[in-house]
């Protein structure tokens, strides 16, 4: 063992092969993997088990590859939840080959400790360093701690491809269990409470294996024009708001959604005249775009559950970890997504959606309301709990074949009493203290003006039949036929 | 001034008559008044507004006939939010001639204080005592504490018919505003933290007005046979949940939501086996169901922010209130409903809705999709934050002529993400760790038998389409066009 391997283990561990690892997992079993934002999954286990039958795998958010698509191959995954991002795994679930649920980010730790539905038998976790009785999670956290806890056995991989260093990022907080559950002690965003060691029962570690591997993290496609737009609109509507808004008045504390927007969006922060205001990120993704804003010191601060970087973020981030280290801040992904937090902070929470129905309720899982994306998320901890939360999304897809302002949406992820403002690369639509019906005004006006006659006629024809939210039920989905022929 | 009256009003007060407390309103005012679960609303000064135009009314729950009766026959109300009741406003709003939105209780009061859209003019509170700086709400509190801070002008109706001693049952604690807000410092559901007073500027009182005259309350249906059946499959399947799951081994917090079958289900309590556990309630309203649990000693407490109790409630309540004040508390509606406190304290939710999807996405508001019933109100708070939240509904409507479950709800006010157990007279469906598919099984298992077939053959025909979440989109409501004619 030389000093490098000194340094991430300690103490008798049973360091095993992959293989001899796998076979700690017996068929059937319900396996919970360590994995957010595409980082921080382990590597060599998983792609293991491929001989294994009727698994059901669990993450907090999306892993690599060697789960997602060596283990739907080799039809080693029976059941799986609760966020995925790989071809193989979305064609498997949509086909019903895998049973697939998704629910909120940050109560999924909890249900996998008292839910009372889910009995964790495995956690395999991807490490930095490990001893007898705790481990230091590697670039993503979401939640490790909760399947650590809820696991009856667990696997570690302690990842030499990652740095040590990840240690003076995080932050692991470990809550009491409901009904004597305290309340979370963090005053600001970016605070500190605790250390970056998740500790477990020495008894459940059947094995330690040590890898070398890099994450197979996102890609991000360079910024499109409507993206561009969106990121205009959006920022001067929040100039305005911050100024007349006094809750707004000293500290900014931001969450943009996870992907290729969200990462847009955070990268045109820099064009966003915030004044003397300190302006913090609270997400539950720590991505690319953040990284201009830190470095010319404007965002004085991030918390997240993941450094969902690119294999170039990643190089940038790692090269200064140290420096990074003195204000950004992964949690475990109860925290991270908290409602109470993301209420007590006044987060303004900017989030996408596959599509948007002209009265505010948002699609953000289900193509044509049947086809699984990825799921929800976190987003919906965030369009719920943000003291102002938006909608950004283009107004077409499909090379604007398709609008993505609908009369319906087939499938309803954020509802119309959480959503407070859509963004498109046509406007603003401020839809706080709005009817339904004047909603649809709003919305419809920053339709691709190409649907936007169609979209006013739907409306006018389905307030004939009143109500508080008009609808033609006969015609509510002919686009939606349309389209999927 | 008589010695009861001293008892109420204290300092140099403004008082005055209704008509003359009316004058300070402005047309064109937004107006925030209290209330919640019809009661504890201001009685004379609203009628007394009859001449005006084009107001804003703002409450946090359904008030009476003498604002949402008598200022909707007058066209007084222009728009309205967030939950109403009677049908006079229900008419108005579903003909488009009152602009109507509603949010989620626990976010309200916010929303007016600092949501950047609102902005409150004057606010009309009913107290049962009142001094220069500060009064003592009555049989409600909703956001009295909000819209008193948030308005620019506060007119209060003190009212001799409502008891003075309803000030030992409140607890009223106003919480600092983002982003530097504090935690909830309550650690248990029944924890009192603060007195019974209001504060407010003083220069903001412009009258006070001395009623006499009761709460104009819910009435309460007979529990049904269908009511009957379900509080037994309820009350079987949580003996079962709270034997095996461990954070219900000692206590057992419970909501309820609003109406008949909510006080119905509270009312059935008394029949469940919840062995040496310490059973409360955690809920948004106080209604009569509970009265007989406190009273047998079963209940050891309930915290809510309404006495929602029908007139034969409200006596037997007056009447003991001295005792009743040891265990029950009434807290504000940002507190009764806080999503910190629901996940802290580990509640069991129950609650209903119009209709459920077969994946279990409910609509709790709209018939049809299109008409507004009341108003999500605080179902949403309780559906998303509860660690075990129930949707309870009987399987049909219309005398059974019309399914309750159905291919697809036409509006979604509670998600799939959000729900665990769905319960009907003919059983439970557990869709806990269930992908779509398979809670599509669970849920057409108890639908009325009536409509058992058309919706497996619904869903047999959708499932050729595949996808996660398989739907026939040119035929998902037939069943509700054919209602509607």
């Amino acid at each position: 063992m030389n000093e490098s391997l000194n340094n991430r283990l300690e103490g008798a561990l049973p360091i095993t092969s992959a293989d001899e690892a796998a076979s700690v997992v017996d068929n059937g079993m319900t396996v919970a993997i360590s994995g957010f934002g595409s980082v921080g999954y382990p590597k060599a286990v998983p792609p293991a088990l491929d001989s294994h039958e009727s698994l059901t795998i669990l993450s907090a958010g999306s892993v690599g590859g060697e789960i997602d698509e060596t283990l739907v191959k080799s039809g080693t995954i029976n059941r799986r939840a609760h966020f995925q991002s790989r071809p193989a795994i979305r064609d498997a679930i949509n086909a019903g080959e895998v049973a697939f649920f998704d629910r909120h980010v940050s109560q999924f730790g909890d249900e996998l400790r008292f839910g009372g539905d889910l009995d964790v038998d495995i956690a395999i976790i991807e490490a930095v360093a490990a001893g007898e009785e705790w481990f230091i999670p590697s670039t993503s956290i979401g939640h490790a701690p909760s399947i650590a806890q809820a696991a009856d056995r667990l696997v570690l991989e302690v990842n030499h491809a990652q740095p040590v260093a990840l240690e003076a990022i995080h932050d692991i907080y470990e809550r009491a269990s409901p009904p004597h559950r305290e309340p979370i002690p963090i005053d600001g965003p970016i605070d500190r409470i605790s250390d970056a060691r998740i500790e477990f029962d020495p008894d459940a570690l059947k094995a330690v294996v040590e890898t070398d591997t890099a994450d197979d993290p996102y890609t991000f496609r360079t910024p499109t024009s409507a993206d561009q737009a969106i990121a205009a609109n959006l920022g001067s509507f929040l100039e305005s708001e911050i100024r007349s808004n006094s809750i707004f008045s000293s500290i900014v504390s931001l969450q943009f959604g996870v992907g290729s927007l969200g990462n847009a969006l955070m990268g045109a922060l820099t064009e966003i005249e915030f004044g003397d205001r300190t302006v913090v990120y609270f997400g539950e993704v720590f991505q690319d775009g953040l990284l201009d804003m830190l470095d010319s010191g404007r965002l004085a601060g991030a918390s997240a559950t993941s450094l969902a970087l690119s294999n170039a973020g990643q190089e940038r981030f790692f090269a200064e970890i140290d420096q990074y280290a003195k204000n950004v801040v992964l949690r475990p992904a109860d925290l991270s997504n908290n409602p109470a937090l993301i209420e007590r902070f006044g987060v303004i929470g900017v989030n996408s959606a596959i599509e948007i129905d002209c009265y505010g309720n948002a699609n953000a899982t289900h193509i044509g309301g049947t086809h699984m994306i990825s799921g929800i998320g976190g987003g919906g901890d965030f369009v719920r709990n943000s003291r102002l939360s938006i909608i950004a999304l283009p107004s077409t897809a499909a090379d604007g074949a398709v609008s993505r302002i609908v009369p319906m949406t087939p499938h309803v992820d954020h509802t119309e009493h959480d959503v407070s403002v859509v963004v498109t690369e046509h406007g603003i639509a401020d839809l706080r203290g709005c009817s339904p019906r004047e909603r649809a005004t709003k919305i419809i006006a920053i339709a691709d003006p190409t649907f936007r006659n169609d979209l006013k006629t739907y409306h006018d024809r389905a307030t004939e039949g009143g109500g508080q939210t008009p609808h033609d039920l006969e015609t509510v989905f002919d686009w939606h036929i349309e389209w999927s022929r």
